[in-house]
Formats: C-alpha cells, sequence, structure tokens
C-alpha cells in the first residue's frame, strides 16, 4: 500500500494491467466540450464509461459505479444538482471520487461551489496551479498542508505534476507539451484517475500512476503525430497499445 | 420488397447509393456523447443530419425530415419531450423513426420510458441482448416473438447481429472487436439505420442493409487502424470511400 | 486599416502570427455538436477558447473575452439566454463579436431570435446564401445592402466566400468540398473569425483573414485525407502547422 516513488512505474504499469483485466466502471459527470474524448480514453484504457446528469437515474448510475468523477467544466444548474447527488451516494458507498474544478480561476460561483464540495472529501482533487490558487488562497507551496488539512490527494499538474497526500509527495516529468493544445486533455486525464482509483485502493499511488501512464502516453503520441488533430487521436491509441514495460522505462517520477 | 437472406449484400449496396445520391435528412434525438460522430458518420454516408432537441422547433426539423432517431442515452427532461413531440410528428407524417433504447439495463426509469416509446410502434428498435433483455423480460430467443407482437422490426446488435420483423430474420456477422472500443458507435450505428430507412421502404431490409454497410466499414477500418483513436477516424473515411461491390464480396449475410 | 483585397493575403499571415503570438480568448457559444472541434480549432490557431453557458457565470467570462461568437445551432431556452446575457457584456466592453444564425432557413423561431441579434449591431454576421436568405427576405444580391443597413460586416459562405462590409466586397476562392462533409466545419470557421476579430480591429479585415486562413488550411487537409475522418484531424494538424507564406502562396483573394 505504502509504495516508494521509485517503486511507482512498476506499480503505474501493474494498475494499468489491472484495469484492462477487471474493467471498471467509472461515471463521469463532466463537461460537454470534454464527454466524448474522456468516453474513449476510458475504453482505450479498459475502462467502461458512463455520462448521464439525468436526476431520475444519477444515483443508480453512481451506485453501480468503481468510481466517480465530478468535473465542473459545464456549470450549469442541472449538472450542479447532479454532482452533490452523486457524492452522496459515492460517499455513502465509499465509492472514490476525483474533484477536477476546471477554470475555478476564471469565475466565482464556480470556486464557491468547488470549496462546498472539498468539503466533502472527494478521494482525489485534481487541478493546475491557477484553479490551486483560486481553490486555496494559497500557492503551490501550500499543496502538503491543503492536502493534509483536507485530508484528501492533490494532484497538481502542469509541466510537472505533483501529488501530495499531506505525508508522500511525488512529482512526476511525463507528458508532451501538445497535450495543452487538445481540449479536454486534462479533463480526460481526471476521468482516467478514476480509472485507476477503481483497482487501486491507495489513493496517493492511483492519482500518481494516473498522471505517470497518460503522460507517458502522451510522450508517445507525440513522436507520432503531426499537431494536435494527430496527437488526440495518437494518445488514444498510444493508451490502448500501451506496453506496461514502456511505462517503466519512460517513467519520470522522483 | 421481400428481400431474401441472399439478396442483401446487393441491396444494401443499393441502399448505399441511393443514400449518396438522393442525400436524405435524418434528424437525430440523440445523447451528448454521441451527437458529434453520429453527425460525421451520416455525413460520411451522403445523408444530411439535423440535431436540435429546442421544444419550439423539434416539430419543424422532424416535419422536414426523411427519418428520425430518438437515442435514450442521455436521459433529461429536454430529451424526453422532444423525444414525445417529434415521434407525434413522424407518426403523423409516416416518417420512418429507429428507436435506440441505450443503456436501459443500467437505469430502471429509462427502461419504463422506452416501453412507453416502444408502445408508439417504431419502425425498429436497435438494442444489445441486455438492453433487450431489460425492455421484454426475456433474453434472445424472444426475438421473433416480441418484433411480431409489437409489429416492429427489431435488430438486435453484438458479435453476430440479428434483425427480425416478426416474420423474417436474417443474421449478419459483419463488424470489428474494436467497435466496442469507441464511444457512440453504436449510436451513431442507429443513425445509419435512420438514414437507410429514409430510402428503402422495407424495414427489415432497410436495418439489415445498415448493420451489413457499418459492419463492413468497421472491418476496413480495423484493417488500416492501431487503435480506438485511429479506427475512429478511419471508420468514418471507410463509409466514406465505401465501393458497392466490396459490400457485396464481404457481406456475411445469412 | 483600410487594406485592399490584393493586400489581404499577407495581413492574413500577420493576423495568424498575431494569434499566435497574443493568443487571444475567444468565449464561444455554440451547438453542443460544434463544441469541442471549435474549440480545437481555436487551440491549433493559437486562441485559447471557452465554452461556458451558465447563467451565473457568462458574464464573467464575456467580461475577460478577446472576442465573442454566438451560434444559434442548439436553440435551447438556456443558450438563448446565454447569447443575450453575452451580448450585453461584449457591446459595453466594445468586444468584438460574431454571429453565426446556423440552419436559420430551417427553423422560422430561429430565424426570429436571429433578428433580434442582428438588431443588436454584431461586428460579423457569418452564414450560407439560403441562412442570407432566410435573415433578410433577399439574395446574395442584396449583400451590400445590407451590411451598410445594419452597419455590419457579412460573411457569405459557400464554394466562394464574400466578405462586405457596405463598402468593400472581397471574394474568397479557397477551402476544399470535404469542408462540407464534416459537422461543425462552419461553425469552427466562424470561432475562428471571433480569433481573427480579436487581434484585427478593421472587422473586413479579420473576417476575409479567417476565410483565406481557414480555406488555405482546408485544402492542406484536402491534400492529406483520404475522407472526411481524417480530413477533421488534418484541417487542425494544417491550422497549427500553417507557414504564413503558404498562406499569401495560396491565397485566392479579389
Amino acid at each position: 500500500m505504502q509504495a516508494l516513488p521509485s517503486e511507482l512505474p512498476k506499480i503505474a504499469a501493474d494498475i494499468l494491467n489491472r484495469i484492462r483485466n477487471k474493467r471498471p466502471r467509472v461515471h463521469c459527470i463532466t463537461n460537454a466540450v470534454a464527454q466524448t474524448f474522456s468516453a474513449n480514453v476510458l475504453l482505450a484504457a479498459g475502462a467502461i464509461p458512463s455520462m448521464t446528469i439525468a436526476p431520475k437515474e444519477i444515483a443508480g448510475f453512481v451506485a453501480r459505479a468503481d468510481a466517480l468523477l465530478v468535473n465542473l467544466g459545464t456549470f450549469d444548474t442541472e449538472r450542479q444538482k447532479a454532482a452533490v447527488k452523486a457524492i452522496a451516494v459515492a460517499r455513502k458507498n465509499k465509492t472514490p471520487w476525483v474533484l477536477d474544478p476546471v477554470f475555478i480561476d476564471r469565475s466565482k460561483p464556480r470556486a464557491t461551489f468547488a470549496k462546498t464540495l472539498v468539503a466533502k472529501r472527494p478521494t482525489v482533487v485534481r487541478l493546475n496551479a491557477a484553479e490551486f490558487s483560486a481553490l486555496t488562497g494559497a500557492d503551490a507551496k501550500a499543496l502538503a498542508r491543503y492536502a493534509k488539512s483536507r485530508r484528501t490527494v492533490v494532484g497538481l499538474t502542469g509541466e510537472t505534476d505533483f501529488v501530495h497526500d499531506g505525508k508522500r509527495l511525488v512529482t512526476i516529468a511525463n507528458g508532451d507539451p501538445m497535450m495543452a493544445r487538445v481540449t479536454a486533455m486534462g479533463c480526460a486525464g481526471a476521468a482516467f484517475v478514476g480509472a485507476c482509483l477503481a483497482v487501486e485502493p491507495d489513493a496517493w499511488t492511483a492519482t500518481a500512476a494516473a498522471l505517470t501512464v497518460f503522460g507517458v502516453a502522451g510522450e508517445m503520441a507525440g513522436a507520432r503525430s503531426r499537431g494536435p488533430g494527430s496527437f488526440a487521436m495518437e494518445i488514444v491509441d498510444a493508451l490502448y497499445n500501451l506496453d506496461p514495460t514502456a511505462i517503466v522505462e519512460k517513467a519520470k517520477v522522483s
């Protein structure tokens, strides 16, 4: 359970194998721009996505899911209500859930809502530095303290990713610059964190594994693509074909 | 009109030609994850998609359409209302319509709604075995009886597809395993059933043709792709380029 | 500011460079089918898209945007309200905005709503001949008179594009037939007009530049693709990689 950073690449490879074998269900409340790409990323990795936000059925879908993603990228009333319902079911069933507070640095009402969700103790919060600052009022140096005080794992993504659970820190330097040129890449990455949480009980390990595997797939896509259009296609193929030994070879984890 | 299974490959090739020449309009009430891909599949085949669900204009769009698709994959209140309105117009105008009761095996309220729509006599119901069971309470052996009692054509899709109208059965063994790894592939296939219904009055023939052509396009995409990302792109190209003689050669219809 | 048609190719190349350097924010109220592709086109060109339509935050997003797109392709109540709010903010801040009245030739309520938006003086209206006729009751010959009377730039797109501001006309003959076979291609083109308006104060020049650059990218995609699936990917790569000198060489502007 308590992996060291040096052991993470091997564990990440194993987590990908577990997803391929167990085919966990990941329910995603995510924004309209990200839905199709996120579903395709999950399917390519081996997970089974579902995406409904309908009030009548959200509880049933979450109850049967192995992990939940709550992404705030489309901040409409229906999705807010769906998020609250879904989180209640996930908490009751001890289903792991990821909060992805997209663009809260650009919208105060969204940041306020995100804070109410953090109070419900997400298993993982995935965000970038600007979003972290909007959520916490502090800069990235406060990562450890924030993770500890909120009893959550924080995955702070950027050129280098940092994953902290209040005690343990791991930094991941995988990825490709083209990932910032395809819409919903971060949202799909957060959905993939959900898939890893579905098969790995230690949330810090699962988050680090997700960001490592997704970053390695991004590097492979970068090597094959000529621009962001082909990159979006290639990263889906790369995730599908990813050889676990390549994860161990290419992981830049410390 | 009353084609034999052995004649279907040639008729399927002809139906694709008719779509390319007549460019029928297919109005799709479909889920958010499937909209873009379904529109691109229809355009590649030669049909003209429209996708609005707005209450004020749905009747006008359906009135001008040559076929209608009702897909339940996003079960929100707005789409349910749009579906009821759209079906009323289609029935009045004798416009053929396809019901695709996605994931009703995962959601009771959705299954209940699907049953009320089947009572309105869809031209075709397309579903997989789990959805068929949720709709009928029976297993796939009840296919003939269900199609007959509901006076509809049922397209039961899976590794092998079965199309029954209560009297005639055809089985289609085309397709590629990668089709299960791309989101909305079945939804887009159901939209393509709509395009075939728009140019072929015999619904059993149109459904069999649609599943054959889509399956052959899938096989061609499978031969060119390296994973689900490239597969999603290649099947659109394959549909666009599909040589009618290849349909006759590759069809596995009996 | 008052460019001649012969100078436009060079200016178009410069405008693309400005987008790449300044990375303007373009807020898009656009239809569900077009959101992902439009976001990817903007990112490939160098702009930063945002897409929210939530009532609580639309004003804040538009206030921080450098241009606004209002596309009527999904005519739901929420998007109509968002459009009215967004336009009020854009007008107050003198932020340029594009109106794309998609499919108003197919829906009377949509055409009526489009007329109320034209009365708010969009910087640019982009539409095809059928939509122009639904908006104005006249045929394309009335282009100059309509642009002048409404004090707007009209980008009339088709096999050949015409851009008129009431005084100046430019015709652009770039593009590829495959652009009509990919859903949301025109919507994404209108979003790209927004990106050009964000960096070029003369709206006639910005619109002509956008249609030229997008058409040249389409020609390059056409040369590399085998069908509409690969075309959709290739035009994103082409925009990303587009060499400004190629714009000057390939522009068909008069």
